[in-house]
């Protein structure tokens, strides 16, 4: 089975300016549109930052982007640190739904889209890391669509587990 | 404790040029000339790309760089993803020794060493990672010290677990 996940798409994660927000918007909503018609479960990541004084559960910040779709048979899980792995109920829900794939997108590309992805690999799930569908914002030794370049070229040359990890455009997806 | 791990650097990985290999390896030789001093455990693994038809262990290539310094006292830990820590003796290895913070260096810096501090990160470990101790290779996108830099600045502003992390330059370490 495969699952969708959007990380850390937060209001408060977007109080600076991210990369080609609403493009990357749009393609998240046409995926998870995708997913919830052939039954696919959509799970949206969520940082709870109250360590960092930050993204508050419960406060406009910590809340999903106005402009993502969200349903009421979406997951919703809350992390408190870069991966989604993290002493969250994240793999329990996924193996109890028979979830062998992971469909990757959110942000931020290099902090916690990576660290996800990593965590998935090293427990044996396949990946399939959505090529336009995440993003980061500009750093001070990189601009964000270099960064985000450069882990699609990294991602795809990661070596597998037993699990499979790929890079693919949407267009093949949806 | 402190440990000291020591990645990848073996000569199969170093048969196409690495950023500033000769200034990585003698850096390295200080950290774990220092280690072995205090009586502090070092860490080498070695990828075992048997599934990828390279870094055959027994092999020459498979070997750690003949410039770098290993002592019998030293560990060796064989890992065939990314992360040191899949389905290896690692992790079994540091806590038999008490060891709750890792100093990392070895390469390449966005692969191997970025999936072992996420796998670390996870497991709660401290991390240490020492700025210019770790390397890679010129990338279709990116130069070699742009993404040692880019990643130092990366690894410094991971959200912390259990586990602190920071980026430490040679000279605050020996």
């Amino acid at each position: 089975m495969d699952a969708l996940l959007v990380i850390d798409m937060q209001n408060g994660c977007f109080k600076t300016p991210r990369y080609d927000r609403a493009g990357t918007s749009e393609r998240i909503n046409r995926v998870s549109a995708r997913f919830r018609q052939e039954g696919k479960p959509v799970f949206f990541i969520q940082h709870d930052g109250t360590k960092e004084e930050y993204l508050f559960p419960g406060s406009d910040d910590f809340k999903i982007l106005p402009e993502l779709t969200t349903t009421n048979a979406d997951y919703f899980v809350t992390k408190t640190a870069n991966t989604a792995f993290y002493k969250t109920r994240l793999d329990q829900l996924l193996k109890k739904l028979y979830v062998d794939t992971l469909f990757i997108t959110g942000m931020a590309t290099e902090f916690c889209v990576n660290a996800t992805i990593h965590s998935a690999l090293a427990k044996d799930y396949n990946l399939v890391i959505v090529r336009e569908c995440h993003t980061t914002a500009e750093r001070p030794t990189l601009d964000a669509k270099s960064i985000i370049d450069f882990h699609n070229w990294l991602w795809a040359n990661l070596t597998p587990t037993e699990g499979r990890v790929c890079v693919k455009s949407i267009d093949e997806i949806v």
